[in-house]
């Protein structure tokens, strides 16, 4: 793991016990003065107690620490998860030495199950005691469920002589199919930016990153993406042109989250771009582009390592968009597998079975209809998705 | 087999070598007399040759025979497609001796292949010889894709000392998420019934089975139900009693047959019925009770055979429809599991899991709002499916 250094700011990751298999499963992230925060959230009509705080602390805009616990969703668990995620924040206050307001908790695993409280109070002076600020790599291995690597993303950049830094760390793997925000991704920099502007840029990082990816088609009860901005570095983000610069960096930090959440979703071996282009308008490609990206046939055949263009095309059909499939083109990366509604044969269906055989690719459906154009990162769903889900709480 | 003897129709299916296994794959449905017929087709936007074909028919509102092959869907098949779905039926009108116009054509099977038409060509005449009113559960298996049971259903009606019968059959299996028709359904009836009477009959039919049913939420192209009514039984559908009569069993006929359908899903184990109730308005339930029914995760937690109703309420939580997550119930059978939104505890959890392991059983969801209700079939998500679709074409 190479050295990140983003100023102000320390982290760790310990075993509290919540997690069944020993492994690390409460995480802190703490910035040593108060930072600007946004956030988005999920637009689940279901949502966890954990969120339901955020939503409400973050609108004074500061936050100095986020607490983050796996084991437990901490989501439909009545007055008393509401209750607990209040103490979840305030034992992590206590010790810090801070007001509890300033504060956030994020919750992930398991829904319905009672949060088990004191075993987080238990590990919290153990968590506080080991902040530090390379202990970024301890609290991504403490907010995993299925995931099976830790994500973490850094970028450096300069404002007029000062160095900055954003970095970001996410976990994803199931029940992703973001639609405003997605999973738990928490974003430092040690950048001053207004509090304005900071949501208004991570909206739309957000919008191009987590809100493209699909791994399952469930959305979760507890999406969260928080980031905080502490201005430590003396760095500040303030004209156009570094405002330009500061969203360019974010875009490139949730963009390769994303990608990295994908990449890991539960039982995937292959990272797939769908990517609709000559759509009628921009949210015309999109809705086909998701439909494709969901699509179980498509997902089944994906894994089968099966140009099985048909089933993509079938699947754009029932999007509800209006085109003429007489039209259409499709290509396995450049190998154009479809045109004009019909397959190109046997020489270009055995080309495009290389490319189904690499671990990243892009399907390019071209509707020759208009200049919309959308892209939806998606998985293959392969019998590991369906082992991993049969036997999730077991 | 039971005898079914629908008077004035004969059915055969044999061996064209459409399939590569060598099970039969080509079938024929004939009428002694013109039947009056009804008919529903896919939305897919994309639409195989034989549907687009009998969507012209259809106007004039008379039938003969109905071809049928599976081994191919003639779907994305471009002019040559379409000439080679009028040529199957002409094959058949030639032989049979009467107007290619009240030949019906309908195909199922890979999307894009080619319509070998010189196997189908060699076939006809032995397909005819072989034609027998008896000879259904022949027909049925030529329909088969990776169904793996024939699906059948017949009901014997009496109008005014008339006896009548209404024998349906169908093939599901995969890409099956009917909007207004679903995968091949053929349903004949020796009773007279009019014209405008039997395609409002069908409509209703199909709103209350087909399209309520769900195994993994892809839309066909290639999805047509037919019924013909040939009236050689001497019954006659006449009377508002006579017709709801007719519905009535009709509908018996449908809801049977979807029901094989959904039993049949493509690696399915388990059957079950998703009730949506208390919801502000039917639409709004029936949203809901298909976001349910179409969750991945619900699906693999049905196979898995665990209760894991955070999932269910996960699921209903992001179908966009307004409710209260804290006031609502889960059952599964009459084992409530969910109550104001909070789980039941460890006793009906055991309890849960019991109904888990039946082969049949229903989920009710109370959102406790209005008056609202609405149930869609599903099936569970195995392993098998993912391995049937994975080498589908292989």
């Amino acid at each position: 793991m190479k050295k990140i250094l983003c100023k102000g700011f320390s982290f760790s990751g310990v075993v509290s016990g919540l997690k069944k298999n020993g492994q690390k499963d409460l995480g802190l992230i703490y910035s040593e003065v108060p930072a600007g925060v946004a956030g988005v959230f999920t637009k689940n009509r279901v949502q966890a107690a954990p969120v339901i705080l955020d939503r409400d602390r973050i609108k004074k805009g500061l936050c100095r620490a986020v607490i983050v616990n796996s084991g437990s969703a901490n989501c439909c668990t009545g007055d008393q998860g509401m209750k607990d995620a209040i103490s979840e924040a305030k034992l992590a206050a206590d010790e810090l030495n801070i007001s509890d307001e300033l504060v956030f908790v994020a919750s992930t695993g398991v829904i319905g199950k009672p949060l088990a409280l004191d075993k987080i109070k238990s590990a919290v002076p153990e968590l506080i005691k080991s902040l530090y600020p390379g202990g970024i790599n301890d609290f991504a291995q403490a907010i995993m469920t299925t995931d099976t690597v830790p994500k973490i993303v850094s970028r450096n950049g300069n404002i007029g002589g000062s160095g900055f830094n954003i970095t970001g760390v996410a976990k994803g793997a199931g029940m992703i199919c973001p639609d405003m925000a997605t999973m738990l991704c928490f974003v430092c920099t040690d950048a001053a930016v207004s509090p304005d502007y900071l949501k208004e840029v991570l909206l739309s990082s957000v919008e191009k990153s987590f809100n493209r990816i699909t791994i399952d088609g469930d959305t979760s009860t507890n999406d969260t993406v928080l980031v905080m901005a502490n201005g430590v570095s003396g760095a500040s983000v303030k004209s156009r042109s570094e405002k330009e610069y500061f969203r360019r960096l974010l875009d490139e930090v949730l963009m390769a989250l994303a990608k990295m959440v994908v990449k890991d979703g539960e039982g995937a071996t292959k990272l797939v771009d769908v990517i609709v282009k000559g759509a009628g308008s921009d949210s015309d490609a999109e809705i086909i582009a998701r439909t494709i990206a969901n699509s179980n046939l498509v997902k089944t055949a994906l894994f089968g390592e099966d140009a099985n263009w048909g089933r993509i095309l079938a699947a754009a059909g029932r999007a509800g968009v209006v085109f003429d499939p007489g039209l259409v083109n499709i290509s396995f990366d450049d190998v154009l597998m479809v045109k004009s509604g019909m397959g190109c044969g046997d020489a270009a269906e055995k080309k495009a079975t290389k490319v189904l055989k690499k671990p990243e690719f892009a399907i390019t459906i071209d509707l020759k209809k208009g200049k919309g154009t959308a892209s939806v990162l998606t998985c293959d769903f392969s019998i590991d998705y369906v082992k991993i889900n049969a036997d999730y709480r077991s």
